[in-house]
């Protein structure tokens, strides 16, 4: 018999069905057993009399997270049992055929709360656990929603859906990057992508024109609370535009994502079109370039996005004593702004204009350099050795060579977008299988040590003395 | 002005319009220049006189593959000039204002052949010229025309597009992992996945009951012609159902797809409903298990998807003397055959499905092990240790006991798939940037060295010995 979800239960008021899940909770009222059933659409109360011999001897044994199936009628509950808290609060199914996929052991944590309240290296280590829970199903399916919305969003405006590689080449600049030893090469190593940025920009040279994809991007950073070393982004890149272009684009999904999952979220934009300021007055106004410009006190329901525009390309470093790029050394100044890099680099405005939303950056996007000379030129001033840069960044500089467009793109945060749009104060929430603050993953329990012969083929030996660090 | 899209200029005649894009080709006639301009929508005939000094001494300049932008009027060809091979053939565009975004050297080869007459090594140096050729223009589109129709198809059938991590638990089972050394705890490792099926199948314990992703995957193995180190897999996994209800899904989803890529393909499948065909006639019938069962000769324009079914659960290793996994660990044998496990092994019929098409393996599916014992019992059958295999698959195995569904699914890759619908002999040509088939990209020029900081910071040293292999 076909299983159908217990969110449809109502509509067979009579009539047999078979329904599937796991035991949310039970009950005994005198003779008779109660048991909610829990599938992925929500609730059916399950009642089993002891008229059946058989399957109520079944029905005993019964205990919470247990799976089963259950064939039976669907009826109507007595008058003054009804729930009107339960979608199907007014029927129940009254069981004839009991069959028992799996025992559970006691769980090791409740399912039934929120889950703030449980320790989160315990949460991790059975996240296949914490994943029943409600809210998390919701998060995980909120998500769901979100990229679907801007995968549809991105074709619809014409962007092509390109994959770019896992294994590609460590580049100085940026985080760290986390690296892959080849096996074939002894000595040499991939490296993870801190995000596609060359690739999208060659896929420009390419002639694609209007590429996007929603790539994970990876980085090895030190511990602290909020730190996941895998992020997915939303990431596209586009030829031929301007600035403002860009941020159209961006600033039209985000309105649409927005309107899109509000029966799901409840959360309105602060303002339409976004605010847009000037990094120099949010400095002045806010002392920070990712302000939360709600009102106080402020509503949690409220997504007040806005733009910062109108960066300084470079901030001198002085433990460094040189420019730093403050996004990358990729963006393009602003038009007439060239001439300032020889007289005055630290006044020099760039096409940079970041995404923030209550408090947090959602994203830096940019104009690119498309013109070798003056990628040149950045790359010295920001401290590159040319000769070096020539060497890591040749294939970038090359292809601006043979007829680069003029280009450039955005990459908001995923897990930051779906943790504000689930209110969630942290990205973990979002995420099925997150890692711990200092990059473990408990569940799994990696990272974990790997066999001698592994090593051997890696050509790799541990550097013992400092193995107890 | 507005930028369009060359293959818009017809619905402008008599207009200005402003278009961008590459230097195609240019003809010299007489004192007229003409320039074939190509943007990702097609080509757009230019035409400078020598009216106009100003813009007609810059058009002198032009070559193949400068970036141009031109604003000017669109007007029919003289009589006779027409080229009815071009969307556009009937009209030009006169110029009244140019401007030049990016000159270009001279390519190192043709881009307006398919390509297939040039070397690897030297296409994928400069994949991003490579790309600008017509052929992979196209298959790139048509791929990513492949993976929106699968995930609007997974979507309205209720699966949820679940994100896994790409850092995951070395295992040692199936292939060669990639293996990720931590910076944080010296001398461990994460993994790269060589699939989510752990994952999936801990959301299945988690109560997700439908979900799908188009994962990366990653598998470490010896150089060969169709190598490549990553693949992408249309990745999913059902709860609550048999083997015929996963087959159904995605046969359900071959079928849609393959007639929603029938105008852009021409191809179309050999027989539907998808046969059905056992492993033992299949061997028999064919001399493999991944038959090409299109009539001789084969018709290019015809995909014969089929199923082979009915596989054994293990096959007799000699050189190990074990039983061997015909599919993977976690598939479940076939109802009432359990009892064949401890008298005969090798006659044990499992739940494992296979799709195939034109001679390719496009997936193996199953159901899977629901229960702790059984898995025990196959793992120990497989030779594994169950000390170890409780070590490095405790979480799995504990998993089974919180209460696991039934569960099973598949998961079909999509280079292969992408590569049979765009009908190229080789995956390389679907995929943006491959690697050689020794693993190298010879465009960034990785793997690479790193350098001793680097490697310094993840307590690692090369044995140096082994450098020159």
């Amino acid at each position: 018999m076909q299983r159908i979800l217990t969110k449809d239960t109502t509509k067979y008021l009579g009539k047999k069905v078979r329904v599937c899940g796991w035991v949310n909770s039970r009950r005994d009222h005198g003779k008779v057993i109660f048991i909610d059933l829990r599938d992925r659409s929500g609730f059916l109360q399950v009642v089993f009399t002891p008229q059946d011999k058989k399957v109520y001897q079944v029905a005993q044994k019964l205990r919470p997270e247990w799976v089963i199936e259950i064939t039976g009628e669907i009826a109507e509950r007595p008058k003054g049992m009804e729930n009107p808290k339960m979608e199907t609060g007014k029927i129940e199914i009254k069981v004839k055929e009991l069959k028992v996929d799996s025992e559970a052991k006691t769980i090791p944590f409740a399912i039934d709360t929120d889950g703030y309240e449980i320790g989160e290296e315990k949460r991790l280590k059975y996240r296949y656990l914490d994943i029943r829970r409600k809210r998390l199903q919701k998060n995980l399916r909120l998500r769901h929603q979100l990229v679907k919305f801007i995968r549809d969003f991105m074709d619809q405006k014409g962007f092509v859906d390109i994959e770019t590689p896992l294994l590609t080449r460590s580049t100085p600049e940026g985080a760290r990057d986390y690296v892959v030893p080849s096996r074939l090469y002894p000595g040499k190593f991939y490296a993870l992508p801190q995000s596609p940025q060359q690739y999208k920009e060659l896929l420009m040279v390419g002639g694609i024109e209007r590429y996007f994809q929603l790539p994970r991007a990876m980085r090895d950073e030190d511990p602290r609370a909020e730190r996941q070393p895998e992020h997915t982004q939303w990431d596209f890149e586009m030829s031929f535009v301007e600035q403002d272009e860009i941020m159209d684009v961006l600033e039209e999904g985000i309105v649409k994502l927005t309107k899109h999952l509000e029966p799901l979220t409840g959360k309105k934009l602060l303002a339409k079109p976004l605010p847009r300021l000037t990094y120099s007055e949010t400095m002045k106004n806010y002392g920070t370039d990712k302000p939360d410009i709600r009102p106080e006190p402020k509503d949690p329901n409220i997504l007040a996005f806005a733009w910062i525009i109108d960066f300084p390309l470079f901030e001198w470093s002085k433990e460094e004593k040189r420019w730093d790029p403050v996004h990358h050394m990729f963006v393009l100044p602003k038009k007439g702004q060239e001439k300032l890099l020889d007289t005055d680099p630290g006044k020099v405005i760039s096409t940079q204009f970041d995404l923030v939303c209550n408090g947090y950056e959602i994203c830096s996007g940019s104009l690119r350099i498309h013109k070798r000379d003056l990628q040149e030129k950045v790359m010295q001033m920001i401290g590159l050795d040319l000769k070096k840069a020539r060497e890591q960044f040749g294939h970038l500089l090359q292809a601006l060579e043979f007829g680069a467009p003029p280009h450039g793109g955005a990459a908001p945060g995923i897990d930051r977008l779906a943790m504000l749009y689930a209110g969630e104060p942290n990205i973990r929430e979002v995420i099925a299988f997150p890692k711990t603050g200092d990059a473990r993953d408990p569940m799994m329990n990696t990272p974990s040590e790997i066999s001698k012969e592994q090593l051997k083929e890696l050509h790799l030996n541990i550097e013992k003395e400092k193995k107890k660090k």
